[in-house]
């Protein structure tokens, strides 16, 4: 899996974003953006044309990016005054990034080409990225794996007093040294994760700032992320949200565990949000609608007592039921109001139905599927029922 | 460590921040300073006056904000277009951090406060942030006891053979159950830190894109972070270049290491950069200036074989010796040219002499340093000393 993106694979990825890009050319600042493109990360600046080859100017390290990047202009350059010289023919309508860039690198590049008019073109790669290709499939697959390992190694370690943090690590151990990435990136400016979510009881109804459903504490009010020193009570919930991540590309999952038997309302909500997963498994495929799902799965719960716990205790309540995922977190599309356009084949989503009770706790599963025509590859094998030990 | 911010704590900073500020009020919106300021990481909008209190109006979550902040004025609210109500007198001139803020952000802004002019407010934040108090000193102290139970451990795990991967791991874990908080922060848009550098002999020398002296390969070209699949040959130099967290503030430390004995080539770097410790050490203090060491430094260096390999093999070469180390990584002031202005009392820097050969690797040794009146305090204790096993 250390293999650099061969050349055909980054010409797929480019004539899908020159299927959405409307402009003459993208300057692509962001690293992410950039290795999708040049399947590299390096401190450059990448010039990508509506049609021709791309132009990568990199400042560190350019060796580097020409060992693993198969563009045939890869230019070390030290300051943006240079560019002009290196992208003669930067483009009238030039696309940024408008989303992640921050503004003084806008002003900088505004500087560099006073030619140009510069627009915002986040959302033509970020729908671009949102299907993924056989290549990138075959990484969230093995990241996936890395998930089910830590899936099935948790009930070997679960005992009654542990702290969340406890778990944390031997988790985070187990998914590192199946080879995981570590670091777990997330598009939206503040957003931050670390692995994911460690939470006993009440903490998955802990308020927090991440846009998820699932409560979390941590260890300091200055990091809000993955475990506290909170410890485990018998028949209290446990649940386990975690990212893995293969060569940039990440895979989500959550499952649902207990030391001793947990309330009858505890596994009667763990029976529903299966029963619920099961339909949602059912409509995933190429040509569904997002928001479609949505407002009919939001009606089958609407007369349920899982209503108003849904998707987040009280505070933490979010307004979708899963993400688009890939080399961030935060992909399109979401099963969420407003997102009306139909499932293409390559599409990969976490869909994550949870309930949270204020105080208690709750019930989730998640699983990321690959969308193909008639349905979808669910990725993760670890079994979804509740599990006691 | 886990207690909530004292009033008195954020007022101490907020009277040095209104000293550095040329503005009617700060509309502070990246976490990192948010939490500076009130105590509380959410996803909020934070109003900072150059006099009275502050307003935090937070989207999620304002329960928690409440409970962790001590500020006076926690107000809940949905969207931007409510800000001007919550915060009736916004300023003519209003502050914003154009390094961090995405444009996005930035026209949002923009467009709800039509009447302000707004202009970066970036250094006064960073310059205010870069003097220390007691309080954030603590952690800082806390966070590199982490370092140390690392630099400690490591000599019992060290064999010839290893992957970097698996040293790595271990690295984590140690510091993690230690209470590492896991997320390191970095400011500077596009760079990334996953604990630091786990180096096996040319791997320190290996070109990455990271602003730093110790060159990491990664597992994968799309994570070039932390540490590969390299294995460890006897005699070999092994570079550990690690970052710690308590509280949010870090602590940077790097140490060296063999199986067996390095060559004499490398020992003999090793002590040259032990006597260029001790004098940069010798330098630190309230009223040097950091332009000037770095002046000198370079004069005593210039003259010897380390010279063409000082802070970096090749292309991974940087111009600095030391930086500024808080809540993010990359802090004021540097010790590089241009940073003219006299350390201050509360410093903390993270001073790194290192040097690396291509193709073999090399030598350097970390400490992070809080500057006071007379002298500095270091704040690791692990030996400095090359440690063969």
């Amino acid at each position: 899996m250390t293999d650099h993106v061969p050349r055909e694979e980054l010409e797929r990825r480019w004539s899908r974003l020159r299927r959405h890009m409307e402009c003459d050319a993208l300057l692509v600042l962001q690293n992410v953006d950039q290795f999708y493109l040049t399947g590299t990360v390096q401190d450059g600046v990448l010039w990508f044309p509506a049609d021709g080859e791309p132009v990568f100017a990199v400042r560190k390290s350019h060796s580097r990016a020409v060992a693993e990047s198969p563009l045939r202009q890869v230019v070390p350059f030290r300051r943006y005054s240079e560019l002009p010289e290196l992208i003669p023919h930067a483009g009238a309508v030039l696309g940024l990034e408008l989303d992640v860039l921050p503004v003084s690198m806008y002003r900088q590049v505004e500087k560099t080409f006073p030619g140009s008019t510069l627009v915002d073109g986040s959302m033509w790669i970020r729908r671009a990225r949102s299907v993924k290709t056989a290549y990138e499939q075959e990484r969230i697959r093995r990241a996936a794996s890395m998930l089910d390992a830590a899936f099935l190694d948790i009930p070997t370690r679960l005992r009654e007093g542990m702290e969340e943090l406890e778990l944390a690590v031997r988790i985070e151990q187990v998914m590192r040294e199946a080879g995981h990435q570590g670091l777990i990136r997330v598009r939206r400016f503040n957003m931050e994760l670390y692995f994911g979510a460690v939470a006993f009881g009440d903490t998955s109804a802990y308020p927090h700032n991440f846009d998820g459903a699932v409560g979390v504490r941590g260890l300091y009010p200055a990091v809000p992320l993955m475990a506290s020193r909170r410890k485990l009570a018998r028949g209290e919930p446990v649940m386990i949200d975690i990212v893995a991540g293969c060569d940039g590309y990440l895979a989500d999952g959550s499952r649902a565990y207990s030391v001793g038997a947990p309330s009858a309302a505890i596994l009667d909500t763990h029976r529903f949000i299966l029963d619920l997963n099961a339909w949602l498994e059912e409509q995933l495929r190429a040509g569904t609608v997002p928001s479609e799902i949505y407002r009919i799965a939001r009606q089958r719960i609407e007369n349920t007592p899982y209503s108003p716990h849904f998707m987040g205790a009280a505070e933490n309540q979010v307004r979708f039921i899963a993400h688009g995922i890939g080399l961030e977190i935060d992909e399109l599309p979401v099963i969420a109001p407003r997102f009306d356009e139909p499932f293409e084949t390559g599409t990969v989503m976490a869909v994550e139905p949870k309930v949270f009770y204020p105080d208690i706790g709750g019930a989730g599963v998640e699983n990321t599927f690959i969308l193909n025509d008639g349905g979808c590859e669910r990725l993760l094998h670890a079994p979804m029922e509740w599990v006691s030990v």
